[in-house]
Parts: structure tokens; sequence; C-alpha cells
């Protein structure tokens, strides 16, 4: 019989996330403050507990996940790995097609593995309160259940469009207790320049950052959260490709190439970073970053230190951006819609270890109806980048007969997106016009590092 | 370690489906047409192919499932079964508590096991169309997906209060190429009597089913599907009950209770029926249904032939009815807004085999949302039926220090109702009234079979 999904035992959920920065060739850059010099821990202490600051930092390879976080990951972990045999055969093509599916946990996306770890170590550092920003939803929704797991009270900061767009997650939010809040808000110095700035904002990823480390920073029992971008976010996601890895060895098989969709990064960590290794000891991989065209932060952006928000509260970072500044278009992947990305994706992209590409609107759209009538799953818009790449590579594939292996992160089912589907079904969703000229002043406008 | 799922590997996804009617000590009563006769296979084959003519009065006790409906199965099922140990906890109770969770498949609910069943047996019939109602759109949504994945145009009339009040499983319907229409439509002569009646008429189950059917009747091409009540449906859902044994043996374990929401009978027959037997040669198990108040078919109703339908274009059925035309409130649970039940479930009732509890609105929301603080599902308020029951169970034996094992169907998840939980926060959501003068009147109207 053939197998349609890989399982994992509860017992084979992994024991350690693995820290990708112990194989780095050059360690990574240090995030910098505004007078140029390297943040020392006692000021992202402000922020963040102890336990993850830690992690931030670390060069051990394997760090052990706390049994409190693990009990809870078992939820719904391991996450199942699928053969796409349906797609496959609609595609007619000759490649092998898996995704690691990460929609079946309560959050319904990959976003909940990093959130449990984050409550944690916040519970046991004596911190009371929780803020974040949240785009789509996804990661609010996360660090809301996370944090009523630990006891743990949470204010989210949600991107204005998409908490009017997507009214359901709010109320996801509010079922495991958190509040959440429209940004940019008046509670906070850096929302009401927002508002000044434009009082019809309608938010964006970097402003909600702004406000929500403002608050953590001025209030001693809460801290800061956030959902992508930081090491440690990408060191907790990596039992993603840890499990996909054991799936691949049960039936036999290897990938020769993978997509994850990329927004601040912790998709592409979480799978990605699992295979590197073997990528340095010469194994053929490739990795690829799948970006909106819209949002082109890997394949437009420029290797830059840049503030993590729009306002410039957070440390500089050595990343891929699009300049602070820069305002993405609406697009429905509002996961996906950041200026910059991880410090460690950045890296291994300009060191030519990860490759990226972008991809307009309407052709994710396409392809993720394609798929969720070939495999049943509707898919949230994000992850719809990755399944188009899978699907473009499938079908050269086809054209060159070559049996590929292709891997995909399914990184979060679109239950809460159906609004988003609707307006692709009416015609009324376009391919966002490249901003070029946004983008032109946004990079002129990149930090001056002394 | 203690185990938080129990997962069976594809190869233990069941091979046959369970006829209980094999193992019922009376033979069923037949289905009757206006007349009072039994109505004959040839006027059922006018809107239900062969295949499932003979599923319906079947005395094989064992039927086999077909490859391609197990092959499609496999992309969600074997499902897993939860022990609920933070929920345990938080009760403070020594009764072990386990869920199957049946949220994970593609449309969000059991509903797809009989619906993949039923498009398999049309499209070998040569069926190129498929009708159907829906009420809270999980039926809908379910039948969409399947008659997809055969290649099968479907039609769905969706109760007009539920097409407003869930726009989402619409636009789920439509992202795996179904069509809906909110019910009552012009369409059909039992859509415009109705219309006539009520021109602001909100729909019901009864009213979308007349439309559905005499759509299929008056269409060669085209076959009527149904998501509960009929013996084909309970009998494909059995799938959940035979996983749920299975798992229990592997650890160990057997229920003293079981508990399952209760509208058409399709969770109460897929889950309680493979449990019978043991019942039958002395095991002490309890197998309760768990029915809103506001729409108390079996703890209410009378046990006497009945229309399916509020038009009367079914055959009639003995079963418990509040009478084919009586109008349930509109509940959150708009899957359990049905005047009947199952005919097999009825029968188990009416025997005493089967017990039956009804439950009230806010109640159930109450420990829906207490479920997903503990165990972090939101579920579908249909579900939170069988949660309540559940919960109060646990509490029961918490107060008696009895180590009991409570089993109950978490049927679906909850993220299309979202719109329900923020009435239930807002503090605007209501138990309603329970409607004994509606349901009297339904009753006296009740057809004389001769």
């Amino acid at each position: 019989m053939s197998n349609t999904k890989i399982l994992l035992d509860e017992s084979e959920l992994p024991t350690h996330w693995y820290n990708v920065i112990a194989d780095l060739p050059t360690p990574p850059a240090p995030y910098l403050g505004a007078d140029g010099q390297p943040v020392s821990p006692e000021q992202l202490g402000a922020i963040f507990p102890p336990g993850l600051l830690e992690q931030e930092i670390s060069t051990q390879r394997w760090i052990e996940i706390p049994e409190k976080v693990r009990s809870i990951l078992r939820l719904w972990r391991p996450s199942p790995l699928y053969r796409a045999r349906r797609l496959e055969a609609i595609l007619g093509t000759p490649a092998k097609i898996y995704y690691k599916y990460e929609g079946g946990s309560p959050a319904g996306s990959h976003k909940p593995n990093s959130a449990v770890a984050q409550a944690y170590y916040n519970k046991i550092a004596g911190i009371k309160r929780l803020t974040t920003e949240t785009g789509a939803g996804q990661w609010g929704s996360a660090i809301s259940l996370a944090g009523n797991m630990f006891g743990l009270e949470v204010r989210v900061y949600m991107v204005k469009v998409s908490y009017e767009q997507k009214p359901f997650r709010r109320s996801m939010i509010q079922t495991w207790g958190g509040e959440v809040l429209p940004s940019p808000t008046t509670l906070t110095a850096a929302g009401r320049q927002a508002l000044e700035n434009d009082p019809n904002c309608q938010g964006s990823l970097g402003i909600a950052i702004s406000e929500a480390v403002e608050e953590a920073a001025s209030r001693q029992d809460t801290n800061y959260t956030l959902g992508s971008v930081l090491n440690h976010v990408l060191l907790h996601q990596t039992v993603i490709g840890l499990e996909t890895r054991k799936q691949l060895e049960k039936v036999g098989d290897y990938p020769d190439v993978i997509f994850a969709p990329c927004g601040g990064g912790s998709n592409v960590g979480g799978m990605m970073f699992p295979f590197l290794a073997d990528k340095a000891a010469g194994k053929e991989i490739r990795l690829v970053a799948v970006e909106p065209s819209s949002c082109p932060t890997l394949t437009r952006g420029e290797y830059a230190y840049d503030y993590g928000d729009s306002v410039g509260l957070t440390p500089l970072i050595q990343m891929y951006t699009l300049g602070h500044d820069f305002m993405p278009p609406g697009i429905h992947a509002g996961g996906l819609r950041y200026h910059g990305d991880s410090a460690l994706v950045s890296q291994l992209y300009h060191e030519g270890v990860l490759e990226a590409i972008a991809v307009p609107q309407l052709a994710t759209f396409e392809s993720g109806v394609m798929f969720s009538k070939a495999e049943g799953i509707v898919p949230a818009p994000e992850s719809n980048h990755a399944i188009h790449a899978a699907i473009d590579e499938a079908l050269r594939c086809k054209e060159r007969s070559e049996g590929k292996t292709i891997l995909f992160t399914l990184s979060g089912h679109g239950h809460f997106d159906m609004a988003s589907y609707d307006r692709y079904f009416s015609g009324e969703l376009t391919d966002q016009a490249y901003p070029e000229e946004a983008l032109q002043a946004a990079l002129r406008n990149l930090p001056q590092v002394k």
C-alpha cells in the first residue's frame, strides 16, 4: 500500500532544538544600538527573559526542549508529513512531492511551536504579561494560546488592515483569553506618531512591533514576544525540519529541493536549518525561500543594518531589508508583509547557501486552489507561496522527465482567510503593482551605522 | 511518558464498515410512502444510487470499504484519539477523559467520512451532479470536497440563516468547486411555497432538504445526498467508533460512558454503534446522545412515522420527531437544528439501549471555552454539547471520587463559528426559550399513517 501520511509517534517528538549558529562558517553579526555599539544582554533584558536571551546568542548545537514545553507541543506534534500523491497525479509529474503540514495546531499554523517556548521562558522568569504584534493574526493567536497555557496575560497589537479583514482570528485570540487592539493605537507614542502622520493609517507589522516593544520596555512585569525574525524563534521552529528528516528516513527518501514561504524567516529556518549540515557535507540539496513579489525582501532588498520596527525602537539587525519605513501593499498573505528578514536567513542567503524567489499574488491563489482541489486542505495565503513554487518545480520536472523529490512546508490552513479566497474568486484580487518608488525611498532612509 | 494522543497508522484504517442492522434484536421499520405502503427500492432509486440503497437495507454485519474511498479517507484518517490530561487536571477529576477528534479533515468535521463514500457510489452509477442541503455548512463543504474528488458537480441548498451567519463555509464550498444557494430559493416548488408562507423565511434544514430532493428527483443525471439520518450515512461514520476501539485497546482502556452531539444522529451512530455488541454481551457501558434543549428531538419528541423534510417529499420514517413543520430557534449549533433523528438511533433509544440528554446553549459555550483553554482546540458549537456533558460527568466523578473512563466525539473545530463565540463573549447569546407551543402544534400535525 502506498502511504499518504508519514506519522511519528509522540515518543519521536524531538528532545532538542537544533541551533544553526553552531555550524555557521562565520559568526552572526551582533545586534547594534543606535550608537553603533553591540547591544548588551542587559539592554535586551528589558523586554526578553534570560532563557531566550541565552538562546539568541548560544553557540551550542543542540538545546534541550524543556519537558513542560514538550508536553504542550504534544497536543499537536509531531505533525504529519504528506506525500501529495493526488497533486502529483493531476500535474502528471514524475516528481515526488511531500509537504509538512503545520495547520493541525490549535491556532492553525506553525506559530505555536515558538509561542509555547517563549511563554515558558517568560513564566519561569516571573513575568506576568506578554505583548506582541500580529499581521494576519497567526502569531497573535499562537501567543494567546501559549500565554493562556502558562497563566500569562497577553496583549496583541494587530495590524489594523488585518484586524478588519480577519475578525475571526481576533475572536480566537479572545477565546484563549488574550486582548487584541487594532494598531496603530493611541496607547503608545509610536502609535500616536503613526496616526499623526496619517490618521487613516492601515498599520504595518513595523508599527505594531514598535507599539508592543514600547509597552514591554516601559513595564517591569511585561515582556515582548516576536513570532519570527529572531534567532530563538527560528531555533524553536527547527522541530519542523527535525521531524521531517525522520519522516523521510522512514520512507527512505530525501529532498532535492525544499520550498518554504518567507516573511520574517521562521518557516524557512524551521524547515531548512536541520538540512544545512548535509548540504555543507556536499549533499546536493536546494533550499529556496519564497517571498511575495510585492514585498521582495531577499530578492530586491539590501543586506544592511536596519531596525526591526518602523520607528527605530529595536536594535539594528544586519539583514536583508526593504527599509524600515517601507510600507508593503495590502496583500492577503499578511504574514509575509515585513520589510526585513531573519538575520540568520539573511546571512545564509548572502553566503549563497539559501536561494530565494519572489512570486506574484494571483499565481499563489491559483496554485492554492489547485492544491486544495487535489489534496483537500485549503491553505493559508502565506503557504500558497511555497505551494506555487513546488508546483512550478514539479512542472519543470515533467518537461525534463526528472523524478526529483520536492518538499515544502504547508505552514497553515486558510480557514481564517476565506474572505481572501472570495476576492480571488470574484476577480477582485490583483497582482499589486511593484512599489519601486516607495522601495527606493525607504532604502535611501536606511540608518547610517557608525 | 504519558500519552496525549493515541495514533493509528494508515494501515490500521478500517477495511470494513460496521452495519448495526445485523445485530438489532428487532428489524428496523420500513420507510413508508404517503399511501402507508413500504417504499420500493425503485422509488428511492430516483434520488439514490444502487450501492447506497443496498447499504440502506443490508443485514450484512461487515461491509467492505472500497479502496477508492479508503485512499481519500487516508488524507485525514485514522483520526487521533486524545487523552484530555490538561482538562482532567483543571477539573481536578479522578475520571479519565478521552476525545476522538474529527476536526482534522479538510472540511473540519466528521462529515467527509460519509461524503466521500456517497460521491463514490454515485460516480460508479454514472451520476454527474449531486444536490444536498446544509445547515451550519459542515455537510455542504464535505460533499463539495468529495464531489470534486470524483469529478461530480455539486449544488448545495444552504439554510439562509447559516448562509448569512457563516459566509466562510460558503467560500469553502466554492473553493472545492461547489455551488451554494441560500434556501429557500425560487428554483423549486418547495422553496417558492416557503417564501409564499413567509417572505422573510430564514430557512430550515427541512425546507432545504425539500429543495434538494425535489431537484434530484426531477433530473436523471442528478442524485441527492444527505449528511445524516439515513442508515448508510451512519454506516459510513462507524469508522469513528471502530478506530476509537482500536486506539483504546492500545492503551488498555475501555469507556464507561460515551457522549456524542446529536442532530440527525451521524455522530451518535458513528461512534456508538461499534460498542453496541459489547453492551449486548453484558458489558456495562452507557451511550448518551446529547441534544440542544431548544431542539430536543429524543428527549421531548414522539416516536412516530414522520417526513424527513418539512414539505413531505421524503418517505415516512419511524423516528423520534418534533413534527416535520417544527421550526427550531436559530441556535448557533446549526447542525443540531433538525426536527427528526436517525431511525436507527431512534429505535435504539426507544428500546432503552441508548440514553439522551438535552443541554442549554449558554452552558455548551461555557464548556467549549473551558475546553479550548485547557486543550487548545476551539470546538464547533455542535461539539460543545458533547463536551458539556463530558465535563458534567467528570465533575460528578469528582464528587463521588469515581475513576470512570469518559469518551466523547469532538466532531469538528469551530474556526467557522467564531462569530458565535463573539456573541457569547459579548453577552448577546441567550438560552432560547423552550418552544413549547410551536412544538405542540407541530406534533399535532404529524402525518396519519394508515
